[in-house]
């Protein structure tokens, strides 16, 4: 939503031509604040707003406009973004170099100097929702042998342009290598500026860092860096290279994205949408159809099933068709609980609450829950068909020969029976993919409906094979 | 998992009664390191491990240690804890003794000094889940008036017993209250550790502090903490009384749990369980199977109403008994298809992707995800009922003077029907939800599978009234 207080005021500054108090307003406020007041502007108003304040402000709300609106604004104005790309971060721009048009990237870059040209190509390469496609390679650093007090010199002056100089990374000496290029610097240690502030004035660098060193691999995946950044509480975790390179960091904030989009997947993955790239009105509508439409029609697939199944007890159905407006009723109850479980199991796994080793308390658990659920739902139905249920129905049940308990007790061992083999399924299911090696996400919660809606109606024929047939 | 690198390691330290090789693999280690390796010991084996270790590495190493731990901790120890609290972190402390009975808590409190008793009872007070039960009061702080160089000397002090130092409060001179007590010091203004280093030693605080604000009530919901601290990128907030008096402070690493917190609800609900406390095997049996039982109850109520649809329809289905094979097949489109559609457009309503004035543009685009996941599924059934379908239907179909061709559009019409259907229901349940101030998280996938079922009954019979009756 956009700010109410900037956005009239920023309105009239822009009508009077005002730079002076736009610079100012844009100076003044954080960034974000900034960026969220720009909402309800125009891609042109937005460069005309923010023009006037210095580069480094200018990157720096532009970093907060949402993804897409990035877009809009390179399109809009291709010659402003070259300035503005040498003061963005490094993540942060290459992040949008990625979503921009092939040709539109390509006319952006020509407008940029050699060296960051080199630096963002490089942290192109990576793959996506890897490390080293999220890390950023304005990291502070220093050298082992300089003294406590240099230091801090050292950082006054890295600090304008650094992400974060409250860890400082400890390099070794530039090698070059044969082929005449020069390999990453090796990370020797990590110094937080706490650290460095409380050390005395001589101390030596080497002697006061940390070397129990806690890095990623590049290649590692986004989630790994948010695991170990949230176990840790580090505020940034350098990433190396194969021989200890430094190639550079992932910080604090870049982790509250990547949890933010693991959870949005793994709801996805829940209710059987295979993981949607982009926010929900921005993604594209032929990849959304097919991350939906793959599922739903193997679930289709599968539910065929109950076809066959119905087919087989087709001779007993046709005695007894009044049973038949009780099925849908019956079923549901096994979709619903069993998605139930397998939405708190595979939550617990991805949380390592439990792990595959605790499937036996799991399993002892749910078989009392799911007893104690059927339970439950037993005594509804009994209360429901003993005394909500239209004399037409017992005039029907008297014509066939069968007593009006029997009806209860359909309902009643049916409704049990299903209800305690959903929840067991929805239990067993995510344990037993993630004891396979299979991501138990896998098992969405239609999924274990479906599997149910086949148990479902065999059990509900074999009741009815006790009481009617 | 446990590191099954120090595991044996400490065993056998622990057997041969090494207490310097303890405490040196105590100190060395980053403490969340440590407690990982702890996890295969007893609480009186532990104990055994980290005392050795200086107080401020027990209290490091004890808050990394899961919940339920530190509670059997504490009862397999009592006397142990009291001077640990005084070196835990200040909101995890009040997290420990939140968790434990009430006569341990009292015992612990009787070995905690005064000070340190009132600043527990203080954070206590705050509700479950605000801004105030989460924040610390161990925060470093500085007169407006000092120099930049007579402030990092401060900090030097301060340092070992805060959470940061890297934001630094400006705070007000104390004000005696009328009954004789002592507000809490309003905040002027907050500096970063990487400002106050970058500024010219002689510089005043007051001059270089930023004060445009950024803080939260105490009465905030943690979601509004975790919000702020994710669109800023912030590594701390302030947490204020009504009159802008510093109560405590929010810290980057609350907000990782918090987010965690917030997605495990929110799919929890997405299943229909109400909210569980605690992780999964650790939670209640009364409180898990309420939170379940009562959704699967409300929800087998509402299915009820397939029972009276269907006996509306009882004259047609005694004429067609054969279709009766399909009607799980067909329902269970509509609840898949629903279930992902309530799980994007939740999802997105939850992270801001899309608002309730969007509704019509989400309306749109999910009209034509419908009309295509339909048009999908609809050749599938074509494709089933043509090829895979036993002669004996054929010939039944024949008996029953019915074209084969009518079996074929009644599933096709029926699926892609309900298809479409839940699609929408599942579409704009949420978005209703959010316009009438309802959390569209409770529009669960099992709440839109029941409406959904309801509805496609309906039209399953109304296509067979074309076909067949």
């Amino acid at each position: 939503m956009a700010d109410p207080l900037f956005g009239p005021e920023l309105r009239l500054m822009l009508a009077d031509d005002d730079a002076a108090g736009l610079k100012a307003l844009c100076e003044d406020l954080h960034p974000a604040t900034v960026a969220e007041a720009l909402e309800d502007f125009s891609p042109q108003e937005v460069w005309k707003i923010i023009t006037p304040a210095s580069i480094r402000t200018q990157a720096a709300i532009f970093e907060y406009l949402p993804p897409t609106r990035q877009v809009t604004m390179v399109e809009a104005d291709r010659a402003q973004v070259g300035q503005l790309l040498t003061k963005m971060s490094h993540d942060d721009r290459v992040d949008l170099l990625r979503r921009l048009p092939v040709k539109t990237k390509e006319a952006v870059l020509r407008l940029v100097d050699e060296a960051d040209r080199k630096d963002m190509a490089t942290l192109f390469e990576y793959g996506e929702n890897t490390v080293g496609a999220l890390m950023t390679t304005d990291y502070a650093w220093l050298p082992p042998t300089m003294s406590a007090a240099e230091a801090i010199d050292q950082l006054r002056q890295q600090a304008p342009d650094r992400e974060t100089i409250y860890y400082v990374y400890v390099l070794d000496e530039a090698v070059r290598r044969p082929d005449g290029g020069v390999s990453p610097r090796r990370l020797l240690g990590v110094l937080s500026l706490r650290d460095l502030i409380l050390a005395p004035r001589h101390a030596i660098v080497r002697d006061i860092m940390s070397d129990e060193l806690v890095s990623l691999a590049f290649t590692d995946e986004a989630s790994v860096a948010a695991d170990l950044l949230a176990r840790y509480d580090f505020l940034a975790v350098p990433v190396v290279d194969a021989s200890g390179g430094l190639l550079g960091i992932i910080t604090h904030d870049d982790v509250i994205d990547i949890i933010q989009n693991e959870a949005t997947e793994d709801m996805q993955r829940q209710a059987a949408v295979g993981p949607i790239e982009g926010s929900f009105l921005d993604a594209s509508f032929g990849n959304v159809w097919y991350n939906r439409a793959k599922w739903l029609a193997l679930l289709f697939l599968l539910q065929m099933l109950t076809i066959n199944v119905m087919r087989h007890y087709e001779g007993e159905l046709e005695k007894v068709i009044f049973l038949m407006a009780l099925v849908p009723l019956c079923l549901s109850v096994g979709g619903n609980a069993g998605s139930q479980a397998a939405t708190l199991v595979t939550r617990a796994l991805a949380l390592e609450q439990i792990t595959v080793k605790d499937w036996f308390r799991v399993l002892r658990r749910e078989l009392l829950m799911g007893l104690a659920l059927a339970a439950t739902l037993g005594v509804l139905a009994v209360l429901r068909t003993q005394f909500l249920t239209a004399d037409a129905t017992h005039v029907k049940l008297g014509d066939y020969g069968f007593p009006f308990a029997s009806l209860v007790w359909q309902v009643t061992f049916s409704v049990a029976g299903i209800c305690l083999c959903g929840t067991l399924v929805g239990t067993m299911l995510p344990i037993a993919c993630q004891a396979v090696g299979v991501d138990p996400a896998l098992t969405s919660s239609p999924f274990v409906a479906t599997l149910s809606d086949v148990l479902g109606i065999v059990i509900f024929f074999n009741v009815a094979n006790w009481f009617f047939f």
